[in-house]
């Protein structure tokens, strides 16, 4: 076996240009939510170049839907297809699934941008552009690590299903679509962007959305209204408390490093018409983290009696509840635990490559991870060389040596977990 | 003498009927913004009639631009003429202006109100419709008082120069135009909706916009950002601070029972635009009311040098100042001594008409009449039949009573202040 990992971290080494050549096709093909499939068809000529079986098909809008986890800004999914590749084994080993997303964010404001994003520039070590780091790289680890060990001569006893989905910047219904469509696994690794972290634990979130009543009048007489900005900050303290309240709660060591495990975050206000007007309505919207291990409706519920407290302490709030409501995108928490034989694989080869101390933690984020470990019930793992810090902003990259460090990581893995067939 | 008075108060009390239809014909005419030529007809029509020397024009946007005090959404005038119709007097007395604008403000939700804004409904001794108190019953209080003077057989001393203008609820480009026409007397008395109280002083305003930054930053990790929506309530609390310390220096008795002389309305607020990201941005819109005897200018920079505080207070502002900018609407402040012979008139005369006591104050509001007092320094009281409470609001009306008193009221303060012509 000795041999066979230093010829893995010898072909991944020599196939640099490769895996960056295959980075940057898929960067200049734009796949922006409905605009998936150039970029699939690059992915899926890369699975055909390996002899892989693939699987392509239009998730099906209709039965995502009735699904309670479905969730997405469109119902219809022509022309941007999900793609499964699968290099079988030969039997007897445990299956993986190694799922990506192909689709992106849009770049935002161009001149904020020192490149063109959908160009692949190399520089320094890195490659610029939007979907580098979130997470094509992440994308060719996985199908660089599948081709070393091809290269190796290696054939593997379990199965091996990579997955190149749509959907996950919107909810998610790509790789609920690859559930519903019977794809199973033993275990499933995502490499979304995490500095390199192993994330066996993921937080969930939900989108909220609260009104806030006033009373209006005219500004030269303000003291006959109520004013819906000044009653809003006693809910945003409300809110800041009740974050408070949740985070005392945790107590997973996974979360140690991190300042606030479970944030509340309000992202946006909007209140008032006129400046000469007393306002009478406002609405907060945010995004509250889920645990990993807890129930989206039990968070809601905590959510809606803790708003409703402020009715005890304030008159106009005991006439004039604040409305809460759960709108747009949730993502589905995920939890395997740190200890299993999983995450003890990624663990050791993630220090037998980098011959660096792993780092455990509950990612922040949440991924399609929740929807494999809570509807699958598949132990998922999120872990892959992007920088956390520039997904979704202007000038994105990836170090191109990360990006081949989990490849080799995602090879060895492979060889332990789906074991090396006779 | 005696005679007289009670002849113009027969003369009031039978043309009831008059003065309504007058009135509901105002309404009827749609007079917002750009769309008073038709009402000011109805005005004409009525001036004529009364044999008044009549001046049509359509302001000059080009002259009223270079004006300091000129606000308007606008800067062309055609279509929206002003008018001036004025009963010479014949000579040695003491002249007035009696000013009311034409123009109202939109109806706005026709489903809040009961009855058709623009028909004129009459109803348990009330007008309906937008405009009754503000402020055409106002002016056919006005357009009654001559009438009545003329009916009564009296001719005055001094000129009476009636003026009905356009864009008052847009920043007084009317009235400003009137005054840059030449107009001037030794008083000038405007009926805005009062409630029968008696401004000699009025408050000005201005509007504001506040703009506060905050660093971006996903949800997920928002300890890594600073939000714009939690510092913007450090800003929120701070010119709920210059309120205060600006309220605690007025002792001006006319103020006595006003709970804020001179608020500051926070109307408008907007920040961040993604639930999941921390909000980097944010502005707050309102309106700082400019007490009777204030210089613009002297507010203008006491609240900016409030602002600055708080960047010494809290590190992020010493960083990121808020950014405070003048923009839109302003209303010049105006103040006559309480004592003054005028004022001391109409207070007289309305407790003759009504046998109750006057009630002096310090207008909430601005209006028309701090141009007066501080462009054409011409003292000017604000006193009206209008109910302050439906200004601006669906199923606004007036009281027909209090028209009629107020018709008498001026009726009898032309009287005094101009004399009776031998």
């Amino acid at each position: 076996m000795e041999s066979k990992v230093k010829e893995i971290h010898g072909w991944i080494a020599k196939n640099k240009g490769k895996a960056v050549k295959l980075l940057q096709r898929l960067v200049q093909e734009k796949s922006v939510q409905g605009n998936e499939s150039s970029a699939q068809a690059v992915v899926i000529e890369a699975c055909r170049e390996m002899g892989l079986e693939i699987d392509i098909w239009e998730p099906d809008g209709k039965e995502l839907k009735e699904h309670e986890n479905f969730v997405s800004t469109r119902e219809y999914f022509s022309d941007s297809p999900n793609v499964v590749a699968v290099w079988k084994g030969s039997g007897g080993g445990r299956s993986i699934i190694l799922n990506g997303h192909i689709d992106v964010v849009p770049e935002g404001d161009r001149n904020q941008w020192d490149c063109d994003p959908y160009e692949g520039k190399v520089e320094n070590g890195k490659v610029y552009g939007r979907g580098t780091t979130d997470m094509k790289g992440g994308n060719v680890s996985m199908l660089l690590a599948v081709e070393a060990l091809q290269a190796a001569g290696i054939k593997l006893k379990g199965d091996v299903i990579f997955q190149s989905v749509i959907e996950e910047e919107s909810g998610g219904a790509g790789s609920l679509a690859a559930i519903l469509r019977g794809y199973k696994a033993d275990a499933a690794l995502i490499p979304e962007p995490t500095n390199l972290k192993i994330f066996p634990k993921q937080q969930g979130s939900m989108w909220f959305r609260i009104k806030v009543k006033g009373k209006s009048a005219h500004g030269g007489t303000r003291y006959e209204g109520v004013s819906a900005i000044e009653k809003s900050m006693l809910v945003v303290e409300k809110i800041r408390k009740l974050e408070k309240v949740r985070n005392e709660r945790v107590k997973d060591p996974l979360y140690e490093k991190i300042p606030i495990p479970l944030p509340i975050n309000i992202g946006k206000i909007a209140g008032g018409s006129w400046p000469s007007s007393v306002p009478d309505e406002l609405t907060l919207e945010g995004r509250i983290g889920v645990g990993p291990e807890e129930s989206m409706f039990d968070v809601q519920q905590e959510m809606e009696a803790f708003l409703q407290t402020l009715q005890a302490e304030d008159k106009w709030f005991a006439d004039h509840p604040v409305e809460l409501e759960w709108y747009g995108a949730r993502w589905v928490p995920g939890s395997v635990d740190g200890k299993h034989p999983f995450v003890e694989l990624i663990k050791k080869n993630y220090q037998g490559v980098t011959k660096k101390e792993a780092i455990l933690e509950a990612s922040p984020w949440g991924t399609d991870g929740g929807l494999f470990t809570q509807v699958a019930k598949i132990p998922t793992v999120v872990f892959g060389p992007g920088t956390t810090e520039v997904a979704h902003y202007p000038n994105e990259y990836i170090s191109i040596e990360n990006m081949l460090s989990v490849a080799e990581i995602i090879a060895l893995t492979l060889v332990d977990w789906c074991e090396i067939a006779q």
